[in-house]
């Protein structure tokens, strides 16, 4: 397992962006990780114990055809590249929901990014100083494929007085 | 870590079902998962390392309060006790896509459920002998907070002329 994003929050060199920082159309890419086929079985093992995402042979009699990693896997694998190296957000990226598609599967050995985009800011009525980010992301392998789209609702925090 | 559902396929007492075994309205409950502090940092370290996910200290000071799982987290407890004891479709339990929310955190010693309902059995037009089965979840904790909704499109294989 590795990514390219920053881990350390006091060596992170992104710059807060609060809800007004953001606006509609804004994009980013994240920093890459490779999908190790030991990290698929062991995420599976734990979270996902079917065949095709715990075995290369017991994988060739499935819908699969071959090893695969847990669409759950490919989402988490997601979220640690937008914490690391996508948007910073202020107070954290927190999602309310969000909609995940996996059109392809993810396979061992993939080099995974995330292309996403700000697709709507909206300032909360009931909660002064909140409001929701809606983001889409594309994960996709080394090829260009996409393995995964997904658009989110982000709790995001408004740009105080003091900041 | 530990879940009181059927780990091994040999043992599973479960039967096996396909698309046209799954009614409209068919409910289920699975067994339960304690969601342990150490597994929830873990979790966290891995794919979502924000300081409300890593550590009780340090979560004090955010939107959180207090030590929460990541909701990948929660998604992924959530496939666990799917895969493990909740219907045992043919062909594995494969989403093509889900929509999930996380009304409430889920917090170290939660001990989390799935009960679930068929929303919709559809076959494959394009694909003979596949179909989508519809399901919605909800993840509830030990005091019946729900902390996770999800509406997933399963793949389901339909019952062969042999079967």
């Amino acid at each position: 397992m590795q990514s390219d994003g920053p881990t350390n929050a006091a060596e992170d060199q992104r710059p807060l962006l609060y809800l007004e920082d953001l606006p509609v159309g804004r994009r980013f890419v994240t920093g890459s990780y490779v999908m190790e086929a030991e990290a698929i079985k062991a995420f599976a093992s734990q979270f996902d114990p079917q065949p095709f995402h715990l075995s290369e042979e017991a994988a060739k009699a499935t819908l699969f055809g071959a090893l695969a990693a847990s669409g759950w896997h490919t989402a988490a694998v997601t979220m640690r590249l937008m914490v690391e190296s996508g948007p910073r957000l202020a107070g954290g990226v927190i999602g309310a929901g969000t909609e995940v598609k996996w059109p392809k599967p993810t396979r061992p050995g993939d080099v995974l990014h995330v292309e996403g985009e700000v697709l709507a800011v909206r300032a909360s009525q009931s909660r002064p100083g909140r409001g929701i980010l809606s983001m889409r992301s594309e994960t996709r392998n080394q090829h260009g494929d996409v393995v995964q789209t997904m658009t989110t609702d982000l709790i995001i925090l408004c740009r105080g007085p003091a900041e």
